[in-house]
């Protein structure tokens, strides 16, 4: 890959701001929690696997950032900045586990049979300070490459399903982009070629942001896979005229039925994938599934601003004051589904025997 | 309605700007055969049923702007305007139709069992000019009343399909922006409202061009129609959120048995009802079903300029030369299709006994 989504550069995180692309490659620094907390928001950084290591990079920004003189009011700040990332956005399940993660080095769950070992009670205060933020750091950086290194296991692991000259549907950005390298859906379309398969790729727009055409498109691009943009809503006439073998897509949250929770549209597209008897295949990390989600019935689904919808670009697109719908998710039903890619193997439920 | 999509003034034709909805209300007046021609293919006139007034008014106009002496030389000018008219585009059958229709007065067919009846052979040089002149006036004129006749008895036929309550999802915009009048699958919602019936709509904003968010939109909400604008790829989530009791959406043609080109992304839609036993309902003229045309497989299917996918608003949103396709319609087969709601009732194939 010829650019970086994220880095943790020692006192702040550099981000590429995903806003600005295709026309704009650049890069945003983040120096208090605040400011991560706004790039989640406000997509300057998306994609689940990619906030999730946003979310533990911005733990421990919070941590080294902190004016804490006491371990107290360290955790206190670390609380603190858990909660605002975490309600940033509801629906991937990536970051709130990324930053479950780094709180468990916190406040690290009693030992069976044991006591709650608290960093607190230990008499050297500034080294103990110095300790939690040193462990802090260290964890999100072992994130951050357990990501790419999940990432590309999945392609491993998802490239023995496409055959040389498949043609492969993908919904919004599940790529390089979307993760911390490597990519997830792309990772498998990376891993074919990698392996010597021709591979192609038709990118849905993905409206309202745009994903596919400005994002999927780009990195594609920059890594010489063949792609071409369609609208969302041609994805079934291209099935129909039999241009797209396999469908594949990312995921924001795996219940543990197997439903999944992903980009507004994916829905559509498997629907029409299952009309059309291809398969539709789900790439993501294992820790997409959610056992405490236990059907998509359960998964809170984010609306966004109706901005998204009514401009584009800042260009307005429809009449003053319509009333507008901006779910920034769906849900697929596992019967809709061929296949879940993850780094253990390609998997159906029951995820956990 | 508060607007006229098209107006007959004598020696030139005033159209509604549909490119320039729904930030301005603005009138074009077409006074030659090229401007009609160039608005019909840069979408300031769309819609199938429109675009065949469109083309029998610019038969007419081509008939009253002719400098021609003899009946020869107008024939010839007529002739030639008609080829230029139908060249614009291939897929809605109404604009063939329309302009046929307007040759038939130009070069009647033979009457059964007699010789063909011709103006040219007629002493009176003049007044056999001026005759054609104004039978093809007022032929087109008669078209275009026909047109918003047409429309209300479809619009009487399909509301009987229409519960108190309902919400109707449509795709592209089938409203009286895309007839002379009153609309076809927006002419059913009128005409429910008209009986009484309360209903709202969901328009899928329907890129690429945009016909749901800034037409559909713009049109039902002068009408006062509660209308909510959702992206293409939100129909499925919609309907397995139980928000669409119906989908009704145009035609541009219907081939002989039944299956039916409209708007890109009505396959998607169609597959997606039919998934969730949503009724799908296709309004249009009788006429849009055009016997010479066996399936959908005998459709052709206009490619449009590949800047209406990479620009919106002359915004660019995709990186620069990439692979786009823009089909401007797809193919909905029969299977999918609950009924067609015409002038001459809610039919279903075969339509000619």
């Amino acid at each position: 890959m010829t650019f970086t989504t994220i880095k943790w550069l020692g006192n702040f995180i550099s981000v590429l701001d995903q806003r600005a692309l295709p026309a704009d490659e650049k890069y945003l620094t983040l120096t208090t929690v605040n400011e991560v907390v706004e790039a989640i928001k406000n997509l300057t950084v998306r994609g689940a696997p990619l906030i999730g290591v946003t979310g533990a990079m911005g733990i421990a920004l919070a941590a080294v950032a902190s004016k804490a003189t006491t371990i107290e009011e360290l955790k206190n700040d670390i609380e603190h900045a858990a909660q605002k990332l975490k309600a940033t956005r509801p629906t991937a399940v990536n970051l709130a586990w990324g930053i479950e993660r780094m709180m468990c080095v916190v406040n690290p769950p009693p030992p069976t049979g044991g006591r709650a070992d608290s960093a607190s009670r230990s008499g050297e205060r500034g080294s103990s300070l110095n300790k939690l933020q040193r462990s802090l750091v260290d964890l999100a950086l072992h994130i951050y490459e357990e990501d790419i290194t999940t990432n590309q296991q999945i392609g491993q692991n998802g490239q023995t399903l496409l055959r040389n000259g498949d043609a492969v549907l993908t919904h919004c950005n599940a790529g390089a982009l979307a993760t911390a390298g490597y990519g997830t859906a792309l990772g498998v379309i990376y891993a074919a070629i990698e392996n010597g398969k021709k591979i192609s790729v038709y990118a849905d727009e993905t409206r309202p942001v745009l994903q596919g055409a400005r994002l999927t498109a780009w990195e594609l691009q920059k890594n010489n896979v063949p792609v071409t943009v369609i609208t969302d809503n041609m994805a079934a006439w291209m099935m129909a005229n039999k241009k797209i073998n396999a469908v594949i897509v990312g995921a924001d949250r795996i219940a543990a039925n197997g439903d999944t929770a992903n980009k507004i549209g994916t829905l559509n597209v498997a629907i029409a994938a299952k009309h059309f008897g291809i398969p539709f295949y789900v790439a993501a990390p294992f820790s997409t599934i959610d056992p405490s989600t236990k059907t998509g019935q359960d998964i809170p689904i984010e609306e966004r601003d109706f901005y998204e919808v009514t401009h584009i670009r800042d260009q307005q697109i429809t009449p003053d004051n319509v009333t507008i719908r901006n779910p920034a998710f769906d849900v697929t039903p596992i019967n809709l589904i061929s296949g879940f890619i993850t780094e253990k193997g390609v998997l159906k439920p029951p995820f956990l025997s």
